[in-house]
């Protein structure tokens, strides 16, 4: 029997919210280890991938490997009723086509026992390469926010450069053009909240939207890390404290190409 | 001249808001004693009432008997008027076609007057038996919001089972099931918030959509109270501390049974 | 080089939410002095205007005089973005098409520049009349919101009479009338909030929808100054502290009238 509980069910609740406008179906890989998902959009152009270590967990119990295939939009409507205080324990065997969802009160005098239906996925599987980065820039959550409800008054196609300790994204529209952007913040103490590295000048052009969907993540954690390269997928990390973390992988987009890139054509020229 | 004053108007907007989306037009009864108000829904499948005890106004005048026919939504409109600190006044007289309804703030040098006119409605009557019932619930009026809150998520129609000290609300639908449980709360000050008395394991059907409608008439106090018998009809009445209460009632729903029961079915019958 | 920084952005912010119900689009007229706009709505009913001192920017710089053409609802969108410490930065030169609106944190670490396209306006041009008034009212800003919102319940028309210390707004619609009213408030320390002066018994008729639109400048300022005469044209005059003043004009309503009157027709005959 799978069994896993978190007293702060608000994370797990705010990790699918993070990724319920990209994805519409995703497989739970739950082992000993954790709870891992990967997943591409609709239109391949974007993929997202979370780990949860069952260290994370107040009660982690996984005898056997175990894959969910999970509806986001039901699992989302359910975790709507999360409140504040609410914990929350996910429980699965073998054979079941449900999971079991308990919301209760930390004294669980109150409980809310759903049983959602799992879905049957047939998996993608894709291998992400560990690359090196040209540029990593770490920058406050809310900042990277920000920087997306910029970008959203202009136009579909958002160039990011990096260059000299500064990163700007630009876009430009019907109605005129944005440039937003970030310096390097040298603080004294060296607790800086905006660290800009790289090696060389770094230019890369994204579709908007996906940006946008990336940002989904920001409620669960205080800073994002983009990796960048030039003209090559992008890569944004949110780091979830003591639990894991959710990444998002995005094509690069060419200015001469007006279709979008999938993302998964690199591998299959491999 | 009918005159009730009320320094706390948005007692009287919650109780508006309570019954609104029940019922399209009903009628105030005004007499000596104070205000009533008893309308069955559309559908005839559910009734609410409510009285207001002429004790509770800081002015209460009402010489004569007078009925009031109130087109709630005309009303509702002008209550949204009330804020924090303001004041209502009604007023009518015999022969008015209209209801007077004065918001002010306390010191009266600003003052909204509206008069609103009244609709003619012919009267269902209908007396609500005085039952004993099998089962008796007490609970926040905040934990039967959450209740209804969960079953929003899954089917039409409800299963209440009280049994052993738990009350249990379940509902299955698309995308899964759930039970949503409270338990007898044993404080050691006697100040139990969560009282369940039950002689017997009581269990009876309902349409969720009324059981939601009645959850409006939390924010008007802290405790609900859940009467319940096997099979039987459902009453759910929420105190209006100082001023009254205000009294649902539902016919409930049997599993072998597609349409909806007609409320007062059993009247006709006797 | 035209540039003006404010850096409470919000203000600038709020003055064009207070116009853009009103105006499509429109001109800053930028000068030493300051920025000036003057514009009627599409029906010509109503005129609104504002001024902003130079000496109210934190910077401002205009060695030649410049008009530039406004799209209300681009320039609103761009100024969604202004935050609660947000610097704003207005850019232009004489030859360029178009505005570089600057949003910057105090430190200027976080910077969002945008450029927005001007547009060419055939210039209307009119001249109030400095007129003098019956009935001058000055009441807290919030009161005439309140006022609005009174209003809005009921009907189209709107008459306004001020006598002896009183002003009230009335109006009927299809659920009944409403009558709302204010009266003098005479505090002891002489700082009485609402004052109401007038000569004579005034009494005008106003479409409510341009009311409405004039409450869109009540997060600006904490007063407002209503100006009336007999069947005449109504003047809504919002203070912005230390950095100028908004003002609307609204042409009257005759009961005996089913159309709206134009607003420079006076001046036509004239």
């Amino acid at each position: 029997m799978f069994k896993a509980k978190l007293t702060n069910a608000q994370l797990f609740k705010k990790l699918i919210d993070a990724i319920k406008d990209l994805v519409v179906d995703c497989t739970l890989d739950c082992s000993k280890t954790g709870i891992e998902m990967q997943a591409m959009d609709q239109s391949h152009i974007s993929l997202v991938s979370f780990e949860l270590k069952a260290s994370g967990f107040e009660v982690y119990e996984c005898p056997k490997n175990l894959s969910l295939g999970i509806h986001i939009e039901s699992f989302s409507k359910i975790l709507k009723r999360v409140g504040n205080n609410t914990t929350i324990t996910l429980k699965a065997d073998q054979s079941s086509d449900s999971l079991g969802i308990l919301l209760s009160n930390p004294e669980e005098t109150i409980m809310s026992e759903f049983n959602m239906k799992l879905v049957n996925i047939i998996g993608d599987s894709f291998v992400v390469p560990d690359s090196k980065y040209a540029a990593t820039i770490q920058m406050p959550a809310a900042e990277y926010q920000r920087i997306c409800r910029d970008l959203a008054i202009m136009g579909e196609t958002v160039k990011i450069i990096v260059d000299q300790g500064k990163i700007t994204f630009s876009s430009t529209g019907e109605i005129g053009s944005v440039n937003s952007s970030l310096k390097q913040d040298n603080s004294i103490d060296g607790n800086s909240k905006i660290v800009i590295e790289s090696d060389e000048k770094v230019e890369a052009g994204f579709t908007f939207k996906y940006l946008n969907f990336f940002a989904k993540a920001v409620p669960l954690c205080e800073i994002v890390r983009l990796n960048l390269s030039h003209n090559s997928p992008l890569v944004a990390e949110f780091e979830i404290p003591e639990l894991g973390n959710i990444r998002y992988f995005l094509a690069p987009k060419f200015d001469n190409e007006p279709d979008e890139v999938d993302m998964d054509k690199e591998d299959d020229d491999n």
